[in-house]
């Protein structure tokens, strides 16, 4: 039995931003995604699968059942027209949206996040969720006229780390970074163009509460976002090359600090022993 | 006057692998890319521009000229169908190949070396290539049955690099990794499964002459492969993430020993000053 076409069709209007805004709702495709979605509380309204994919990953199936979420047999062409990828695994999920609000963070546990201000591009804004969540950053929010945090490619480039972190949509950069130095954090740009080399930052400035801000993949940081920050950083360049990609330069920025302020910590444990 | 369509049904040629492989041939796309092949001496074989491309930049049209390189009016579509991107920005260079072998590298000037083994997604070798560069590596290897470096994507990924720095295409994974131990490096294998985290890698190691060696993107490196290491450390992940991609993965570790051995040679300078 496959599941009725009314349902699938329903399930691919997800596919347009439009309607993931007015429904609260997207798509969720491949195993890693589905399991990390099933993890989260409520997420995920339901899952199509095709036959093959159901018997291939049947502890998600078993998930499913669980929590009570449907599972719905449904053939390779059906599951192809929710997925974004040529090769889609035959597993998409249909999940509530899990973006929060800024002052919903319980900020005194931000040491670490990042800030995407209009990145456009839904590989690169994915990429720095999954590099995020990977450095142990605390939040990742998407400022201003950032890509849909819900777009297929995004939420496959992010691996699943979507659901693993808190994800922060916010219109406005300025409200953002006045938020994250309101609550104490150092902001620090990371631009090609920055004065600071990454190199020549104190420990004791990358020990902070840090938000790491970074640009479009084309444009950059205009000036007054840049301005607004604490430092503008670069990321050297030793060779050659122009520049960075922005996920590479946002994992490398996003380790060095995680990195510091893991060093800090455990030394405080070793200089301050309990009792 | 546009180019005559046999030239252009030639060139066309070259977006298949084996004609490039035959013809020793290869192409370059964009601004950037034409600019920096243009830089490499011999290189650029023609360009093939629109008129509009041709007036925005004036400055690679009076390079080639300077060099004695045909500039080749063609109109859009022609253009377009050279190119491997949906935008192709009006310019794409016919180049020689440039990769080197391994025995033709200043052994004596290898300090760092990034090593792709079956390495298969164009996107992911191009910003290896990219992100070496940027460390300022001294050579990149792509070993085994890795990707075709002069696949269009690669070459776009690698936004420029691959004109910068020697690239070696070594089909033997094996024979790479002797050749690097042979010359003096430390071969450190990245690896998600890696036993040494990169935080706990003395910096003295770190300070090595070193090739680091990343796998294929989905099945990592083989047993046999990863055992020829000297190390095979692992990215420390902080968060939940299961893992980085393997071009962040690849940032990360080269900059970590770009940075040591930098940090080294300045605090020699310091230590030991000539007179």
């Amino acid at each position: 039995m496959t599941v009725r076409s009314v349902r699938v069709k329903a399930a691919r209007r997800l596919t347009r931003r439009a309607e993931r805004m007015s429904g609260g709702l997207f798509l969720a495709e491949g195993p890693q995604a589905v399991r990390e979605a099933l993890g989260v509380e409520g997420c995920v309204v339901e899952v199509f699968a095709t036959e093959e994919a159901g018997d291939r990953h049947g502890d998600l199936l078993r998930s499913a059942a669980a929590v009570g979420v449907d599972w719905h047999l449904a053939d390779e062409a059906a599951v192809a027209s929710l997925a974004d990828t040529r090769s889609p695994q035959g597993l998409v999920a249909v999940c509530h949206v899990v973006d929060v609000r800024l002052d919903g963070l319980d900020w005194s546990r931000v040491a670490l996040v990042a800030v995407c201000a209009n990145v456009r591009d839904p590989g690169n804004a994915g990429t720095v969720v999954r590099c995020a969540d990977a450095a142990g950053a605390d939040a990742v929010v998407l400022a201003g006229n950032s890509v849909d945090a819900y777009n297929g490619k995004a939420v496959r480039a992010s691996a699943g780390s979507l659901f693993h972190l808190p994800v922060v949509v916010e219109p406005s950069v300025e409200e953002t970074l006045a938020s994250l130095k309101g609550h104490g954090l150092v902001v620090l740009a990371a631009d090609g163009a920055g004065t600071t080399s990454l190199d020549d930052l104190p420990a004791e400035l990358l020990c902070s509460r840090t938000a790491w801000l970074f640009g479009n993949e084309a444009w950059g940081l205009p000036a007054d976002i840049a301005a607004a920050a604490d430092q503008v950083v670069r990321v050297p360049i030793y060779g050659r090359a122009e520049s960075l990609n922005l996920a590479t330069a946002a994992a490398i920025c996003l380790y060095r600090s995680a990195r510091e302020q893991r060093r800090r910590a455990r030394d405080e444990a070793v200089t301050r022993p309990e009792g």
